[in-house]
């Protein structure tokens, strides 16, 4: 009886598992989304920096607006309470975003910076790229240091 | 032998589909996300347009900010050639995009232009949101009804 009450128990926390990554599946889509126009833009930077993608300043300048326009993007919409990786699956993002919301924050407001900075460095010319994006992936490793899990 | 060929005809253009999806998985989550940001804050601005949610000017600048800054996303890095929904599964793009590329990008430059128009209007009062919201969508739809497979 005792494991047939697990197994019900269990049932139940799965399903309000799959119920909740349902009713967050915009949410992740949109965030993981994000970080993946993030992730090919700073490619085609990060390709010309080490010459393996021929610089040019329209190319590095679209790459660079793609970062400053993810910038613009509300994160009060995106991370959304209750959609963490111990509410629900599909996503590595930590409870702790959730227990210090300001300063998870003031990590992306350090994203927008950089980003920002890229934008007005990135037309100018290659050797303005290395710098800029130095700075950029700190942004990044700073708060998926604190608030991702690992894969 | 003619089913067992066509057997192994159906495995490897279904191994090369899998191949295609697997090199273009961060074009399509680019994009889809894209999508799902839009799509999030869009409803923001719908439920204060409609009296679902009361109206904040802050709220609906943060929104409005987000619209404004997937419009700076470079099409050009996510629409990548080889990634419609006849190459490839995940993805109801169809190849019209490619066979019309500059109309494509013609009417994602409309979404950018109302996009912008929003951003201007959705801290300036209510009655701002609903016009703004309907040129938005009227540019969601012209390309959705052009360039994109039904569900």
């Amino acid at each position: 009886m005792k494991l047939i009450a697990s197994a019900v128990v269990a049932a139940v926390i799965a399903s309000a598992g799959i119920a909740s990554a349902q009713e967050f599946k915009d949410q992740l889509k949109a965030r993981q989304g994000q970080f993946n126009i993030i992730a090919l833009n700073l490619g085609v930077l990060g390709g010309m920096a080490r010459g393996n993608i021929d610089y040019d300043a329209d190319r590095a300048q679209a790459a660079a607006d793609s970062l400053a326009g993810i910038a613009m993007v509300d994160p009060a919409a995106l991370w959304v309470e209750g959609s963490d990786n111990i509410s629900i699956d599909g996503t590595r993002a930590l409870p702790a975003i959730w227990d210090n919301f300001d300063d998870f924050a003031s990590k992306w407001g350090a994203y927008v910076t950089a980003a920002n900075a890229m934008q007005a460095a990135a037309g100018t010319g290659l050797e303005a790229i290395g710098p800029a994006l130095g700075a950029l992936g700190g942004t990044c490793g700073a708060c998926h240091d604190l608030y991702r899990a690992p894969q």
